[in-house]
């Protein structure tokens, strides 16, 4: 793979880097520390992977992308795990397929720690070079950036491997947050006319954030909160998910083949929720979560609104300082704002917003060149964007310009939702 | 159904619309002349319809949006019609589901025959009606486009029936067009800036192409005329099925899942492909037709170039003179440039061109109310636009603003592309 | 095909074979005069056959098992007709996918008829060739045999196709029968011994009737009549749908998965079925028909009883007289005892019953020889013999030996059941 | 429950059955004594279970089959494990779905073991009470069998888990066994006349295997060993995969849709197969396995024979001394007849032998009255009896009269064939 010709920065001083790497990688082996070797094995649907196959992808993503390119007479650690651990990546080679991740017993959980250490040992020369190498910095921020979605993808994972799970256990006890009062819902007026979005250059970002460009926008509202659990419940009372008019033809008949009549994880009677202490109390003031985009575009339909798009969604929250209830509050949930955020908005962190903005290329748009120009473009069709992190992303691993997406049917994210009207 | 505050122009002088309602109506018949009984009840797959359902439905949509709301004393020809051919109206009530519609051997093309007679029996009065009430007039208007959009449904409709047939019959003889030669490919450049694309509400239009708005466009070019069976020959013969690193990752699924290897309807010999009127000698020099959104984006990529966005499509057709090969012509099928068309760039007619804009709603977006607003809004999610009409399409149902909108794996429809870039 | 070393005989003089000929060709040709070209293409489901297809396939027959081969210089009538024709002869060569059967409108109605009279014009001299060649003999009556088979499934193929439509349209007017009363239900002691069952070589039987051999049976007792839609109501009515010890666990898995809560064609009001007539009251004094070998066992074992096996069933039946409620009388519809059969039993005509006997070879069983070998022996798995013809069975057709096989979960056919029990 | 009515001898004095039970939960346990908590999560296919939970189910048939029923004050373990470990007792309550039981990471397995302590715990005053309770001791009979039952598909199924992963894991270290050379083949000619097979009450048999009953058989030959790994090589090189007029239709169909042209577990170079220590040669010498109903009938066909009838095997191996390969020799894999058994005839262990006996009855046939009753007789439609263990089959568990049974699909049970004729 050629990336000298990418220019880029880095945005992270070479002893930072280190550190860094240190951090990152601590961090994914310890959301695994409460979890045994079957639960760590278990792939409840093909969306999700094993607890273990996220630990040994993450470091594959370092042993191929980085030791095996940059590091002479390295010996990879596993002849087959180039076929094991690839996820999607077709110019590297052929792949296990992704619905059979849990069908794998071997390597077990020991082995794969013991591949994390065998990797870990060979990266301190290749940080090292990186102080005065910024591609190989750049590939080595790349590496972490792509852990810190895989801590992501590991906790929203295993949230579901333990959902199906009659038994309903808890990944870890949880600190109960106060109860909260979200803020009274107003709409803010933002004013049209031609703006600004995307990737400045300063810093990582993904390939899909550049460059940046303008955008026409016309004037409109948005509101200052996401939606409540408490507002979710008004819409199912009245009938939400048994008015067809109300949803996208297609989330009209997920509504039916799937039997959808609630978030995810959300019981039967409405009150509580699983969530990765176990089943909770439903907070009313708290961000609505797990819902579809279908289930996003119906609400803010029967809500006489709308979804934002991304560019409204961006300019409003670039004015925004960045912080809110990310992964390191050790919340893993979506709490209400008076307790989660002490910005007004809530933009950042709680549950990742929903925008009616499909996933498209911005114009100018270059992926990473070689194996790395498969991370994002290619899936560029039938996917919505989502923007702003949640409670399961590391705060250092988002930014306005930071591009989310998922199919519109997808549920086991935490995903919410913010509304917006035309002026 | 209210459409009263619904302010708009039909674009029709009274005298016309009568001439024009039974002007569309003989046309759909006559589409059907060469057609058996056998042949208008078999529906080959899930997204084509029996032609005698496109017969009935179009009328249905007359009695029950028109008829039964407007026309006192009237009465239904059948009680049981608004449940079979009723297409997708939750607001309607309970219909026949669309995969089933082949299995309906009753009502008989005879039947339907004499219920579209009953219905036009029952119109003139309200085409009288219609020249003091311009609601009315543009409910007439409506169904008389919805009838033409089935017009050219039928066609690629019957033609996948006739093709799946191992005898591969004819839908009708038709004309063998000279040999043609395509004009060398350029790419025009066009200025970025600021721009209108919509519809500016004078005539008709679809609720989907409004309102007219703003975008800001970057500079780029676009190609002078579509690509041609020839250069997508050579796109193949390169490999281009074979190369992953071309494809969406989607598209990639599709080709590996489908087998795809080639545009629907080609032969394996790749010299001959189905047309409406039998196999027929593929043309090199003709729009290549009955491609993916997905082959299209790969074959843009192969070729060092991106489809273009419905806007940048749109403005360079605003600049346009709308002639080409549309059904009136009686090609039914995509011809050289040199023989298709006096102007310049093939923007209308032959193929619909897929754009890489997803189908979303314009700012501003007001569908229709009543019924009539699931017409067209609730198809806005994963599905891509088409700009500028078909070989089928009628030449008076098409204009610059016209949005046409299909799943990305759709191939059936007369689908060809044309490339852009970044200036 | 060389069949000559296979000793049978036909049971039909010479000339009565061209009457036999002539007479069933008309029958098949009679059952389709009251229906559509509409009607004769629709598929409902893979099992199911259109009308049309019935008509070509029983003539390919002759044309191919027959005329090709024992007819020089013939010519077929269409060369692809072999390939759209052949049933499932694998030794022939490859054939149209049956589930595809519906997809095809051409060849016409019109077409077919076409290609049976040039098919009928070319056996005469064929016919009168086996005055005087046996195996010519056979093979003519196999065909017509094999025809018979076809007038059979082609009415509950039609049954099936216009249940499925909404408007219930009928085949024919019908007599309506005489309300019945059905017999008083006892069990007939039957000793048990060496007993001998299968064909024993006197006039037509089919292969896998063949050789009469002896069986042991113990002691048993079985009913004089069928069940009958009375006494089914009294299951359903006792929840025997819900009552899952009553059920095979295959059985009970598809009353799940297809939501059984009935016999196939009952109205949920249990008062009315869909017959060839179009929708009828329930005759509670009936045999019960169109239930699955799961049901026919389920009611059973809540009977506290058990099915025959085929050779408890064609021990009795060898003891009666062979007349029934027939095709021939024209009640196409099983009709109670007293007004169907001057027979003390039913055994024959009405409803075919289910046996607890998996459809197997008897011992010394040896398939025709050559393609015709495929006729019977290759679906001996995983499929129940059903014993004694139905109210659409040609009288001329049935025997006491004749073994009908299905799989236990098929319900389109005029299937119904007769109880036994250990002595 | 009640099985008081039920009369039997358990064919074990009481102080036997306690050690029976010590030894048999003991081997259980130790089957998986080189298995890791991940091997014993995954389930491969939905036929397959997990390890984990065969050692729950079997402990969960004792507690909720004789404690809970028999010792008042008990209190169970779990009190979810009735939903989470009954198979398929539907009277017993519902149960978590068979598919789904890989997606249970918890309990894990050290909680499993515990419950196995807690319920053998609770079993001595059972077992001590059953030396003066036939009934009793009869239950625990049943439950060791049952167990012994759950150690062949424990080993069948993490056999399956194991080959699905590219790594091709050994479950253990294993003897390599000395090359054999397989008998001649020989017809072993049989009389035919009115024998008597099934149990004849003394010791413990299923439900299934009673009464003991006449059949009549014909005349006929039977083969002195089972079908070679070699001899199936000649049929693979003749093409026995690519002829369809070898196989039932059924059969031809999974030849097609499955792409079958070998066994399961045999490498494409057809020289190796993966075996419970990992890829090992083939051995030509012996007995080929895993192979479906269908892939041993069309051996039979091409090789101018059927296979047996369960009567035609039953009255051959009550001849026979009962010795073979079974579980306790330690080959967990079929070994060439010389090396195998002292036995002439290879009839016991080593493979489970198709016959051409449908599951179904015997005459008189009463299953176990209550929940018990569900154990065999709910499963007879659809499948095929096979006879004779394997050499994963402890060797008390076999008997002359056993009649084990799968669907004609199956092939990851040790199935092989033996060859009959007609006389």
């Amino acid at each position: 793979m050629n990336t000298a010709a990418q220019p880029r920065s880095t945005g992270t001083v070479p002893t930072t880097l280190v550190q860094h790497y240190r951090q990152v990688r601590a961090v994914t082996a310890d959301l695994c520390r409460t979890l045994s070797p079957e639960d760590m094995t278990v792939q409840s649907m093909p969306d999700v992977s094993p607890s273990k196959w996220h630990l040994a992808h993450t470091t594959w993503f370092f042993e191929r992308f980085l030791i095996t390119e940059h590091l002479p007479g390295y010996r990879v650690f596993h002849p087959q795990f180039d076929y094991l651990f690839n996820s999607y990546y077709n110019t590297v080679g052929r792949m296990h397929p992704r619905p059979q991740r849990g069908l794998l017993s071997r390597p077990g959980v020991a082995d794969i720690l013991a591949y994390r250490q065998h990797v870990d040992n060979a990266m301190p020369v290749l940080l090292e070079r990186a102080t005065s190498d910024p591609d190989l910095a750049f590939l080595i921020t790349l590496g972490l950036n792509h852990e810190q979605q895989h801590q992501e993808l590991l906790l929203t994972d295993i949230k579901h491997v333990l959902s199906v799970n009659p038994l309903r256990p808890a990944w870890r006890e949880l600190p109960s947050p106060a109860a909260g009062h979200a803020p009274e819902l107003k709409y803010i007026p933002r004013a049209g006319g031609l703006m600004e979005i995307g990737h400045n250059g300063e810093g990582f970002a993904f390939d899909n954030e550049s460059p940046r460009h303008r955008v026409f926008l016309e004037a409109h509202a948005i509101t200052n909160r996401p939606v409540t659990n408490g507002e979710f419940l008004d819409f199912i009372r009245a009938g939400g998910y048994r008015i067809p008019e109300l949803w996208l033809s297609d989330g009209w008949s997920m509504v039916q083949q799937r039997g959808w009549d609630r978030p995810l994880y959300w019981n039967p009677e409405l009150d509580a929720e699983f969530a990765l202490d176990g089943m909770r109390e439903l907070d009313a003031a708290a961000p609505v979560t797990h819902v579809s985009y279908y289930e996003a575009d119906a609400f803010a339909r029967w809500a006489g609104a709308r979804l934002p798009t991304e560019a409204e969604w961006e300019t409003l929250a670039s004015e925004q300082s960045m912080q809110g209830n990310f992964m390191e509050q050790g919340h893993y949930h979506p709490i209400a704002a008076s307790a989660a955020s002490s910005g007004a908005y809530q933009l950042y962190g709680d549950v990742w917003e929903w925008t009616m903005s499909a996933y498209t290329s911005y114009p100018g748009f270059k992926p990473l060149v070689g194996s790395l120009g498969e991370y994002n473009g290619k899936f560029m069709s039938s996917q919505m964007v989502l923007r702003g992190g949640s409670c399961v992303t590391p705060q250092s691993h988002i930014r306005s310009t930071y591009r989310n997406f998922f199919p519109p049917d997808a549920r086991w994210q935490f995903s919410g939702l913010r509304l917006a009207r035309d002026a």
